[in-house]
């Protein structure tokens, strides 16, 4: 039911992804009537992969998450969440209220031993491939012990990817030892320390393009603002490059002529492919989508909770946390 | 004498600076015997505008500032900096350790009156025109008071480059009051209080880029990790373009009819065309121009230095704070 467009986007886009992924089971959780009115527009469904499961409630974008978490028993968020604890469902992928929904995860699906505070990951394009960055937002105060424990887990992400032994960094103003804040610096020190991870030291904003890293950590405010900042400037270059290939007669046939090598450009570079923010350290997958994504951007998000699924992410977690924590 | 590459970067741009702008003139501050043999690699420099000021001691980039503003009296930043506390220099442009120039700078010039800490500003080019973005790195903690102060010192600096009543935001995690940490909380409610500021609330980070605002205040961990991540991506984007119009022989065709289109874009968005970040809340003018900076970027800090001492920026910044200030 959220998201800046709610199920007239949402609907859609679970259909098209039931033809993508033809292991995929939906249940769409929500107001039923909306819901079924919206699957009725698409008579070539799958209807025998796509359920609805009734929820009265709605958590409204702006609401309190102390709000959404006393109040609203049977909002849809909330019984997404019970469906994925009590085992009905393998994962739940919502475009709602971020904060009510790290709020009611906790809630409901509690965090795994060892971890305080569930993260938010996700992967940003890079000069060498892929770095995991984290926390995008649902912390914006950390301790050194927080960061410690979101090193620790976006390890463990990026093993579950492919990535052998993955290198670790944590974000900051600078790579000397004295550079940063208090709780960095402290996280450095306990990173130091832990043997089976592949801790790197300290990279700057540049370095995170650079793909010195594969792993990056940092607190939720800074992790949120670069993500956002860095979607901000790709789409602010786009446009700059897309009004150069309209300035003139020669640069628009110079443009027609580059169109399609800028699409495969854009196409790596856009957010709508790589959406889809994981929430890690909780018993149970959850993916949240870009509140503003489209019918794309949240189709590669059930397609984000799907991958998690096969790579079986909280076992995984869980089995590596006694190894890795201290 | 510092940054990555020293004198042998800094006095080519130095002497290249007095051709490009005829009402400058320069004190070279350093070892002296070093710095005049560089000149007289330039045997048609003007030495008319170009003086000598020997200091023997050089702080290390790496140099911790305290031990920086305690053991080196005789260090070139330190006898700069003297230079405008004197009034024998209007402005300091320096490469050198950031945290050692922000030191002694507030050693040697003091804050102006009701400013507690100076920060680190610089213009980001957004799909509107221009953002002025402070702290950027010279303050990794910081209170409400202070970004308050921040707020102040950027509408100022926007004025100064004739910017109408600038619109001043406070960069967060969302727009909603109870988003963000206390600090900015905090901020958000000074800010609101004071009627001699066009305050117009938070930002995200996509609405840096978007243009939402002329001023936009964080900490400087956040600001340092944003712009060097921004960066870092632009790089990265232009490096991609590049390979896309090498990636065959009909890429490579329409890259050369594209290449003048793309170098006008990259010029645009080059961050040595925009090096140099100010020093503002200071009695005096100091231009920090990147540590990595070439010779073209030097240029363009010592660009920035002498547009400043035109805006007459100190000066203003005094005459606005009594009002402007709570």
């Amino acid at each position: 039911m959220g998201g800046d467009f709610g199920p007239r986007c949402i609907v859609p886009a679970c259909i098209d992804s039931l033809a993508e992924f033809p292991s995929l089971r939906l249940i769409l959780v929500g107001q039923a009537q909306i819901i079924e009115q919206l699957i009725a527009e698409h008579p070539a469904a799958d209807r025998s992969r796509l359920l609805v499961h009734p929820a009265s409630e709605v958590i409204a974008m702006d609401e309190r998450p102390a709000q959404a978490l006393r109040c609203k028993v049977d909002s849809s968020m909330r019984q997404a969440l019970e469906l994925v604890r009590s085992g009905a469902a393998q994962a739940c992928v919502s475009a709602g209220n971020t904060g009510a929904l790290m709020a009611l995860s906790r809630y409901v699906l509690k965090t795994l031993p060892g971890i305080d505070r569930p993260a938010m990951i996700s992967a940003v394009p890079t000069a060498r491939g892929r770095c995991h960055l984290l926390d995008l937002g649902a912390n914006v105060d950390c301790t050194a012990e927080h960061l410690y424990q979101f090193a620790v887990m976006g390890a463990v992400v990026a093993e579950a990817q492919g990535v052998p032994r993955p290198r670790v960094a944590l974000l900051n103003v600078g790579t000397e030892d004295i550079k940063g804040n208090q709780q960095v610096r402290l996280a450095a020190s306990l990173l130091q320390q832990a043997e089976a991870l592949n801790y790197i030291g300290f990279v700057e904003g540049d370095g995170l393009y650079r793909g010195e890293a594969d792993v990056v950590v940092c607190d939720g405010f800074v992790g949120n603002v670069v993500l956002k900042a860095s979607e901000g400037l790709a789409s602010m270059i786009a446009a700059r490059l897309e009004a150069l290939f309209r300035s003139g007669v020669r640069a628009r046939l110079v443009g027609l002529l580059a169109l399609p090598l800028l699409r495969r450009l854009s196409g790596e570079l856009r957010p709508a492919r790589h959406n889809g923010a994981s929430f890690i350290g909780l018993q149970g997958i959850v993916v949240k989508s870009h509140g503003g994504a489209g019918p794309e951007g949240f189709r590669a998000a059930i397609g984000r909770a799907l991958a998690e699924v096969g790579e079986n992410l909280p076992q995984r977690l869980h089995g590596r946390l006694g190894q890795l924590l201290r």
